[in-house]
């Protein structure tokens, strides 16, 4: 078998509950195969090996440097704690090992251009899990958006992106290696995916100034516990407004409107259901005659997928991954997307910073 | 018969499209009749009267002055340009006649205080004619997050009010008599609805702080196209945030996301259809095991009315004429309502003319 049609060997470092659907997605799909995990502790290593029936051929290994330093690793999923995504990403491109990384991309742009520098400088495949950009409702719901006919120009992209997480667990001491959980909070854990749902909507065309909002709710130790942003651009007369918080239940819509037809949905980063998920179209509503109801309802628009998301996810990787070891050059596509989403992120927490005064980008 | 059970008789002044289905309305109301109409062009009346099907009964004026004046009037509604409701909603309470007034309230807060005055001084009564206010949908809405088991602490209020309006229809003349759409634009006609929505979700409590986001698009004649604003309620952790806009096709979503459960729906000004409508209930969403997919789908509400809410809304103001006969005083609800509503107004306006800075209520 040649070299690129074999299965992608997986290393995962760092046994979190992150952890679990991407293990689950590695081995589901026939592009890759989990070769070796590793956790600080062997103990929770071996745990997340039972919790999660993983083939007896997979390494446990008791540090990161093992499964990093494996050299029939192909490929490296990283979700250990966001303040030391810069220093592992780096250590996996260092070794010529193609990385998969947790979201955010790092505590500041500053540290994920090191990640991305040593990609590129090692020629090895970058891309952040961000699954829900991999499903094909994210598609179907951008041929309505890119048909001028069906969307037009988009006047607002809406996202909230809350989930609960009692207080308390903020108001104690900040788990040990958790950084950035002191600084950007529910921003960067769940506003992330706001932010990429409006660069998304926008051909990840950069807007023009982004403004927090002067909501923003902190536990007594700093963490940002709830934030509003908006994200500007000026020339098309659109308007991004993301809403992240820990304080809510579970909630995860996205409103694009248009001139002539808007999109919504209600699970837009998560479906509902794994195999289908729906969104709403309406388009060219208008009142009816005296103004006694609409001329049309939401149309229900429904994708079906043999394949989640994260499987979907993890084997456009794999075929990156093939192309190289082919001769292709990395795609630098999901490096862009995910440097403009941290790019923004930055924007907002500079924003909160000064204020919530507007930062011009 | 006694007064208090004779129907109450309207006179419209200003037969504007906006007149259509309140006049529908009053002849639909066992508890109304029309009486008079009038309109500064009496050619215009006549045409009105033959479109909507008016009763040879009903008095066709040609100066709104006669419809005030007319003894045989008990309550006048009054749909006339913003920039002449102060002036109109005076003469209704000075001649002893209740007012039911097209909204917003006025241009401004000191215009509205005199209508107010006037209504108060004479006895008569208030109410601005927010239709969806009136809705059995809008009152079951409020039980549910009336009770803290069901949706709990509000984090965000989010709602869009746009409807399409050529832009050429701002860049020319500004038509006669309508100072507001100079000024307030889409805030005065679309974001009424989106301030309301968050009063009404925060028991018409007035948040601490208004800021006008830095995205107000208007046209060359300085006329708000489209606009977004906060409303923060500091104490609560709520934020409430309004987008309104002439440049998008029509949309009414109202979204209110707690820490247990949310509401959404695409149409809450107006339902889609006109005898029933429905909302879509979430209550502690979370995934399930390892995160493929959610415990809960939005459940939806249905809720059937007989009766369309227009006709709801001048059956509640016939009520409260029909207590005031019978010896009630006058109901202040709807005069706070629509006060607190105005104040958020101009405190939007208020905060786009500082550069969108925060205003502290």
């Amino acid at each position: 078998m040649a070299a690129e049609n074999c299965p992608v060997r997986f290393g995962i470092i760092g046994c979190s509950r992150l952890a679990k659907k991407v293990t689950r997605a590695i081995l589901l799909s026939p592009a890759t195969t989990l070769h070796a995990i590793s956790s600080a502790s062997p103990e929770e290593a071996k745990q997340f090996a039972v919790a999660n029936e993983l083939p007896e051929t997979v390494r446990i290994c008791s540090s990161h440097e093992e499964v990093v330093d494996d050299p029939d690793v192909d490929a490296v999923f990283v979700p250990v704690p966001v303040g030391q995504h810069s220093r592992w990403g780096v250590a996996v491109a260092e070794k010529k090992k193609h990385l998969l990384m947790e979201k955010p991309g790092a505590v500041d742009l500053g540290e994920l251009d090191k990640v991305l520098e040593a990609c590129e400088r090692n020629g090895v495949q970058f891309m952040d899990a961000t699954m829900w950009l991999h499903h094909p409702r994210t598609g179907k719901m951008k041929e309505l958006i890119s048909d001028p006919k069906l969307v037009g120009n988009i006047g607002l992209i809406h996202t909230t992106s809350t989930a609960f997480i009692p207080r308390q667990f903020f108001e104690t001491a900040v788990p040990a290696g958790k950084p950035a959980m002191e600084t950007m909070g529910a921003v960067g854990e769940l506003g992330w995916y706001g932010i990429g749902a409006v660069l998304w909507a926008k051909d990840f065309h950069l807007p023009s100034s982004v403004t927090a909002l002067p909501d923003i709710t902190k536990s007594s130790t700093g963490v940002i516990l709830s934030c509003s942003a908006q994200l500007h651009y000026e020339q098309d007369n659109t308007v991004g407004i993301i809403h992240c918080s820990f304080l809510s239940h579970l909630t995860m819509e996205l409103e694009i409107v248009g001139v002539n037809g808007s999109l919504y949905l209600g699970d837009f980063i998560l479906p509902y259901k794994e195999q289908s998920a729906e969104f709403n179209f309406t388009w060219m509503a208008k009142f009816v005659e005296r103004d006694l109801g609409w001329n049309v309802k939401p149309e229900k628009v429904e994708v079906v997928n043999e394949v989640s998301q994260e499987v979907l996810m993890v084997e456009e990787f794999a075929r990156l991954v093939q192309g190289i070891k082919a001769g292709s050059p990395p795609d630098v596509k999901w490096a862009e997307i995910c440097r403009k989403t941290q790019l923004v992120l930055d924007s907002v927490m500079k924003s909160i910073e000064i204020g919530c005064t507007c930062v011009t980008l």
